[in-house]
Parts: structure tokens; sequence; C-alpha cells
């Protein structure tokens, strides 16, 4: 069963997510009323031996840092901050107490790094070692950023360049920063993080808003070695994805040029109607279908 | 490594949860500020194949639906609500799409049956079959029930007759109207929900509290089939154990009498100090200590 059509169907019989609820199935995280001035940001991302690492390739202290890393990058693709986190874990016999603590250590060590307190915990036995983290942050009501606020002209921006899902998926640091600076300073109407691959997460923007999209296949700055089909169809770079006007666009691009760093954001193509579906375009101008299936699927 | 030792070590190396979060890891729930009259509560337990259930002992849907009740008796044991679930799910490849679909009945039976929403989700391929629910609910500030408040002379009460965990663990109802009951009319001073067994879960509310404690093997309200042992030792019950004063104890008794229906409080033992340690008490007399450590560990 393909993961999209999975949640999809879990979306359906999830129904409307009622009063008090901003945001529930379709975004990164669920949105909840929570005081005058923010919403409380929740949600929870598993990672899983044998599909989203193995031991061998990563250490211990990678998968824990990992674990946390994911669920930071979905609390700032809504433009927010996290604040708390809880971990389940399933551990393996095979596991020592030497690599459960480095587990351990590169879970403290990511949420020292972002100022995120751990506030709950369970243990479990398990043949494969799996950790569930489920994170709380917070944001602003006006800085609130979903994925069905992208309009027709959008410019789509990528940050960048687009890492390696396949060889630095261990390493990644959320795009925490980039993204409070964004909803500071500028009218996004649009994010999603790239977990699964520029084409599927930039399917679901154009789901969510009810839009059609072109990329620009020369146009989406690639790491070194990565190639166009990873950064379009692996994921795991957990960039952010982003839309917002021509005039806004501008505006940032500006803000950029006078700074000394090298560039970040990227224009990666434009939103267009749904009819006009989603379209890659091809350097000799060619035009092929995005698929919005990623690498990963059940 | 020993569960409990771990989560003592996590604990200690989360340190203190922080301004806005009244209870962190070492209750059933995490509690944090909310509004003027209520606190948030949150949990996340997860169910692995092979640990918790056997796909060919339990069916699908009954997995589904034992993954939302252990989060909801979390909730219950601190006194309060149930309102939203996020499910993360690690699915493995042999599971069909009516497979999956039962998990989810499950899931969702048991939500709408206690009036939950459904408002995250994730979903992974994994070896077995893992199911993680992290839960929100919420509870009136008055009726915050924690693991520390146990008090010297305390009775120790438990639901019952307490239900067989290895025979009905798929099947418990989480003790949520009864939790919901105690916390409006009597005045509680701790209260933990048993998943690992008596002991182990008494262990916890008199660690704690900075107590022992005594309990009468012969008062421990038994299931059919269910030996003491099992009680003590291997949880998956779910029912609640608490504590309050022997005489709010007998209003709950009184109050008791004049209904019909058949008892469901048992008195099992009283709290003492910590000096006296944990100890219980058999039929002809002796006493032998109680072992915090229970069925489940790593």
């Amino acid at each position: 069963m393909e993961e999209l059509r999975l949640i999809e169907e879990i979306r359906k019989r999830a129904g409307s997510p009622g009063k008090g609820v901003r945001a529930g199935i379709g975004d990164d995280c669920a949105v909840l009323d929570y005081d005058s001035k923010k919403y409380l940001l929740w949600a929870a991302d598993m990672l899983v031996e044998g599909t989203h690492f193995s031991v061998k390739e990563a250490g211990y202290r990678k998968i824990g840092r990992k674990a946390v890393a994911v669920n930071i990058s979905d609390i700032a693709a809504m433009g927010g901050v996290p604040a708390y986190i809880t971990v389940a874990a399933g551990i393996p016999p095979r596991m020592d107490r030497t690599a459960v603590r480095a587990v351990y250590d590169g879970i403290f060590g990511m949420c020292k790094d972002h100022g995120i307190r751990v506030i709950g915990g369970d243990t479990n036995r398990s043949d494969s070692l799996v950790i569930s983290v489920s994170i709380i942050g917070f944001v602003e009501k006006k800085r609130l950023l979903r994925r069905n606020g992208a309009k027709e002209g959008d410019l789509i921006l990528v940050t960048g360049p687009v890492r390696d899902g396949r060889r630095d998926h261990l390493d990644f640091v959320p795009r925490l920063k980039e993204a409070r600076f964004l909803s500071a300073r500028y009218s996004i109407h649009s994010m999603i993080d790239v977990s699964d691959g520029i084409a599927p997460d930039l399917g679901r923007i154009c789901a969510e808003s009810g839009l059609g999209c072109k990329v620009y296949a020369g146009s989406i700055p690639l790491s070194r070695r990565l190639t166009l089909e990873d950064a379009l169809y692996y994921g795991e770079s957990f960039e952010l994805l982003f839309t917002m006007s021509a005039t806004e666009s501008r505006k940032l691009f500006l803000d950029m040029r006078s700074g000394r760093r090298a560039p970040l954001y990227f224009i990666i193509g434009e939103m267009s109607r749904k009819s006009g579906g989603l379209r890659l375009i091809r350097d000799e101008g060619r035009s092929v279908a995005l698929k919005t299936k990623g690498y990963r699927h059940l």
C-alpha cells in the first residue's frame, strides 16, 4: 500500500479535527489553540532501523541525533520554535548499555543545541531499533506557515544547495534558523520540509493549495554529487520548500545581496493552475510530469 | 539494561523540565501549563510486535485498539480527559491493504468510543509492526493526579477485580470513567496505571513520594485464573492504583455501598515510612520484600 494513499485514507477517516484545532493531518504539525498570541505545534516522527538507517552506517549517536532532527524540521516547516519532546524507544536485546547511552547522547545533544527539554519517555524491547519522538513547539499566530496557502503565480523556493539525502541524512542541521528568519520578515504563502523528495513534497503543497506547478530542472541547486533524480525523488535532505509572491521574493533577494553569505534561497519554479498539473521543465524546454511518489513507500 | 534503571538515567540527564512544565519524566504524562483552568497532558506509548503482542494471537484490529487504549490509560491515571492523538506506524511489507485497514479500524474505533480526534500521522516501512501513539488530553488543575503525592498512612487502593494481563491485555477498557469519578469526588493523593505489575508500579509511587508500603497479599482482588504472582509482576492489566487517606476512603466505600454495582475499588495495603521498605504481607503473617522489577525489561 503506497504511503501517500494510506495517509489520504487515514485523513478521510479522521474527518474534521474539530474546535480548538487549526490544522490536523495534512501539514508537518498539528496546530492547536494555545493562548492569545501563540499556537501549539505537535508532530511525531518515527525512525526505524533498516528503513531510515542502518546501525553499521550510522553509529548509535547519530541515530539519536537524527530522530530529534526530523522532528525539529517539522516544527521549522510550520514557522515555529521547538520546546519539548517525548522519546519512545524500541531497543533490541543485542544493544548493551554503552550503545543505548550513545543513542541518548545523540538525542540529548540535539536537544541541547536547540533549547529543547525531554519531558517524557518510554522504553520497550524490540527486534530492531525504533525511535519514536513526539515534539511540541510554539508559533506566533501571525508566523504560522502551512501547506495550503500557495497562490497561483507564487514563486517556488528551496533552501540549498540541496543536501544529498543518501549521504547527509544523518548529519543534517534542521533549517530552523532559516524558517524563523523567513517567517519573521516575509510573507510566505506555504512551506513544507523536504523529507520524501522535492517532487512528492511539492505535490503536497499543490494538493493542499488546489494548484499545479512548473519546476525548472536546471534551477534546482544541487550539492556536490547529488543527482537531479535524487533531489526530486529521494528526499531525506530536509531542506525547506516554500512559496511567496514574486514581489516578496525580490525583497528577499535584495536583502540577501547586501549580506556576504553564500546564497541560501533558490527559485526553482512557480505555482500554476491546477489544470496545468505538476510539470518538470527540462533545460531543452521539454516538459514531463512530476511524479508525486517518493522513494519511500510501504 | 533494565528498564527502570534506564528511565532513571534518562530522567537525570533530562534535568529540570523548566518553566511551563508541571511534571516531566516520572509520571504517566508530562503536564504543561495550558490556560487558567486546565493543564495539558501529553504522553507517548509504543506497541511493538513480538513484545506487546503477536499478530497471530491478536488480529490487527485489536492491536490498533490496544495502541490507543494504553495511551488513554496514561491520561486517565493523571485524572484527565483524552482529546487528540497522532499515530506513527511502522508497517511490514507482508501486510496488505486489508490488514493495514484493520489496524486503523481498531484505532479509529477506540477513538470514537472516547471522543478522541486523530490529528496527525506518519507511516513507515518496518520489519515488524510498530504503532507509536502520542496523546494529548486536558485536566482541570484541581483534579490533576500525580505519583508523588502519597502520604504516610494513606490506604492503597486498586480497581478490580484485577484483570489478567496475559489474557485480557488486548481487550481491556481503560479505567477512564473510574479515574474521572474519583478525581471529581475524592481527595486522591497519588495515582498510576498498572502497566508493569502492581509491585513495580506501586514502587514508582513509593519512589516519587519518598515512602515505603505494605501490601496484604490476601487482599488483592484477583480475576478468575489470575495468579497473585502475575498481578504483582506481570502487569498489562491497566487497573488504576491510587492512594487516599483512611477517612477519605470511608467516604468512597459509603458511596459505593449505596450503589448496586459490583465492588470496583479494593484496599490492598497502606503507605509507610521509606525506612520500612516495600513489603508484601502473606496471609500467614510472614512478610517478604516486594520486587520492583516487572516482567518486561530490556
